[in-house]
């Protein structure tokens, strides 16, 4: 292939990326260290780079080289990486030029007002004080799908932006086929009589050994502290800033061991993802993270696969015992592991257990394609969400807090996001199913606190991919099969199998 | 005057300082929480937005509309708010102009990394290992000497960055005054036979409440910490990053109360300047600070001219006391007010004392000025470094850590910055003098523990002055005569006279 004209889009893609990832910087600053006054000057700057990343990547330049690059592919190179980074810049392209200007910026402005709103009224238990921010981003976001455009759905715009390729009648289906299992299991489960000892998690953990022995852990998993940083915020999240700098986040709950430990683990899964990706391809598609989803499965699978496993506990419990010596010198491991495993409904989707936790995606999910299609009016959030609530788990939030408010991502403008969770985890189990056919015994592994075996495997089969195929295709290339539910619910029923003697 | 084309160049430069002040947010994150691998990416990062901001200020469009605007101007606006944004813009475009993008790229990039190896190399007291990055940037910082250009000396292109209107000629003949004056004052308190007990501040002092302390200190003194931080950095620094957005950093010493304490202080008075910019003329000249030096006056001002007098410590000492009571419990109000206020040569600029600090720039500017003319060889310069220490202070740096290694401005290319912290003492005991003369007894309210009179005198009279004028015209403005030497030396010998019987 003739590659002047690739190499051209290469470096200005690459230096859209740049430009963005030092929104990324101050993405990250803004969740964690600036000052309350400097909100509204945030803003301007958020708005500036995103219209100006979004000037860099809609530059008629780039159309006319994509064409010219995308004809100079043949035969010969319909699989190279050349043409998976075309394919992939012309589908940021194509949905990028179609966004208008002036949109882009008013949701980079009113998303970084919103999210500091945000997290006032969660805290003020106020959705009156969110509501008109919400109304805006809803009324800003169906633009943005109308501006895109779709074949069957307004959400399916938004939602490949996360999950490309992705549609919510697939999400739709999955969702159903796995909410027809989850829930029986469940009943089961609550049915069984045994409860965990979760007061064990209750009980005093001082801050500063959570965040060193979190730490500990996360390095141990493979989270590289030389390239990155663990920092607290409200909301946490990992932002892959660029080669060498992958920020991570928590918050610490001093009567509650999960909130930060399996926070630091979930976070470090994504930031090992960023870590392993391609520096070499940096700033193009063969260097970036695929999708959310697959994203999500990384976090996953080091959060709870491994993190709420017994092979886990084997080789951590007694450094747990050690830095907190009051909580737990008197716990005896397997009481650890169930109470850490433990099932029960409740109000706060991060907190939530394994099982219940694809319950609160599943509401979300329906609620924003109901407020993206116009079905739902943002003020009638709060009603709606208690509702779906309570016929998912017979509990009512008491407060918007509890409910609604909960989650950032709304105020972020991410609508379209919340579904590429449960994919994390579906895509988690049956990643994890197949590396274990591959590597034979992991648990051994993970018992002695190893997981170089299986973090190289990822690293192989999905890190150093980036975005070489789609996400489906991936899953297709990793586990031999396309995504279903049953690997998610096989890995439920065998774990709750046995705690739960079911 | 015809505005329109006044209008969209002041949109332009306001986008410009938008820009700009990403990087100062890249820049802070640098010096604080960045990850030790992120270095590279932050070079490109910060070598992109000099470039981008570079190519906005040089664009022919901003010369066309300072033409236009300028030519609307008549005698009704001369000494209009457009004139003097106008007056300072043209100052800003035909110096930038006039640097090749690629120069501003490459120091931009050299100057990221090399104050990564910097950090190491005073470290390690390497000085072999920092010389040849120096040894580029004085390369590119005479190129870029020779690309402005100059009347007398290269210097003075460089000094123009930093102090408007200010040449080496000038600030030589002003600090020949100074030192003839300040060598006898030097020679006198050295003679006097009376010492501090300095190992008072040598005690142990806690680092976290040295940090409330700092802070409680900086607030009372007006930071508003609502629209700041205080964090903790290799070399502390102060930075503007916009509107409700301005950040100090420090550095804890266990066994040395001043570095942190004055340090904050020193900080916090940069900052009351930069919150006291006017919010509405952001990003504009007006809006802007006017020099360094005046900057480094509203910090001497702070650190020094309140911060080491009696009456502030008579407001803050039985608060002292109570943070540190191992330390300062049967320590004199009077003892420790000498202890902060002793006269002692020393090899760190930063922990210097207000009397040998001026011998401590007066070498490095003209070490800078040698440098910048080519007579001395940057790997000459621990040798040169060493025996100007040695005639000024009758000591010799033992090692190139404590001696040429020990400032970070070199490594960010700042050549012409080390004469405005002299010129910043200078305008500091000027405004200082002039304050008193218009505020009546100052020292009443010192002691009281209120500053709100003199912020205001000093937001009135200089930070919301922005660049309406020149410095050397403002401090004509503010205290009715040009800038001298005599008031430092009437504040200095003042101050020892009384401490030690002069």
């Amino acid at each position: 292939m003739e590659t002047r004209a690739y190499d051209e889009l290469i470096g200005r893609l690459k230096e859209h990326s740049l430009l963005a990832s030092c929104g990324h910087v101050l993405g990250w600053d803004e969740r964690t260290y600036m000052p309350h006054h400097g909100s509204a000057h945030r803003a301007e700057q958020m708005a500036l780079l995103a219209r100006m990343t979004h000037e860099m990547l809609t530059s008629p330049r780039i159309g006319e080289l994509l064409g010219q690059a995308e004809g100079s592919l043949d035969s010969t190179t319909a699989d190279s990486i050349p043409a998976a980074n075309l394919r992939e810049i012309r589908r940021s392209y194509s949905r990028a030029v179609k966004i208008p200007k002036r949109l882009v910026e008013e949701l980079a402005r009113v998303t970084t007002r919103a999210q500091q709103v945000w997290q006032e009224a969660r805290q003020a238990n106020d959705f009156a004080a969110f509501r008109p921010w919400l109304e805006k981003i809803i009324q800003l976001k169906r633009e943005e799908a109308q501006a895109i455009g779709y074949a069957s759905e307004p959400y399916d715009a938004l939602l490949d932006e996360y999950e490309p390729g992705a549609t919510a009648a697939e999400i739709t289906r999955i969702f159903a086929d796995l909410r027809a299992e989850l829930v029986p299991l469940l009943k089961q489960i609550l049915a069984s009589g045994r409860q965990a000892a979760r007061e064990i998690l209750e009980r005093e953990f001082p801050v500063a050994q959570q965040e060193t022995f979190g730490r500990a852990a996360a390095a141990r998993a493979g989270f590289d502290f030389d390239a990155g940083r663990l920092d607290v915020t409200t909301h946490p999240f990992c932002s892959g800033i660029g080669p060498g700098d992958c920020r991570i986040t928590t918050r610490y709950n001093l009567r509650h061991f999960n909130d930060a430990f399996f926070g630091i683990l979930h976070e470090a899964g994504h930031g090992i993802y960023d870590q392993g990706l391609d520096p070499a391809h940096y700033g193009t598609p063969l260097g970036s993270a695929v999708s959310l989803g697959i994203h999500e499965s990384q976090s996953r699978l080091w959060e709870n696969q491994i993190g709420r496993s017994r092979p886990f506990w084997q080789y951590f419990f007694p450094q747990a015992r050690q830095a907190f010596p009051q909580a737990l010198a008197n716990v005896a491991l397997d009481d650890f592991v169930f109470a850490i495993n433990d099932v029960r409904p409740s109000f706060i989707r991060i907190e939530a257990d394994e099982a219940t936790y694809n319950m609160h995606i599943i509401f979300r999910f329906e609620l924003e394609c109901a407020l993206v299609g116009g079905d739902l009016k943002p003020a009638d959030v709060p009603g709606a969400w208690n509702e779906k609530f309570e016929k998912s788990f017979q509990l009512r939030p008491p407060t918007d807090a509890l409910g609604c408010l909960q989650d950032i991502h709304w105020s972020m403008g991410g609508i379209g996001y919340f579904p590429t969770y449960t994919l994390g985890n579906l895509y988690a189990a049956q990643f994890m199913a197949r590396a274990r056919q591959d590597l034979g015994d992991l648990d051994a592994d993970f018992s002695r606190g190893e997981f170089g075996r299986l973090k190289g495997w990822l690293h192989e089969k999905i890190h150093c991919q980036g975005q070489r195929y789609l996400p489906a295709e991936l899953c297709r290339r990793v586990t031999s099969k396309p995504l279903g539910h049953q690997p998610l619910l096989d890995y439920l029923r065998n774990k709750y199998g046995l705690l739960y003697g079911l």
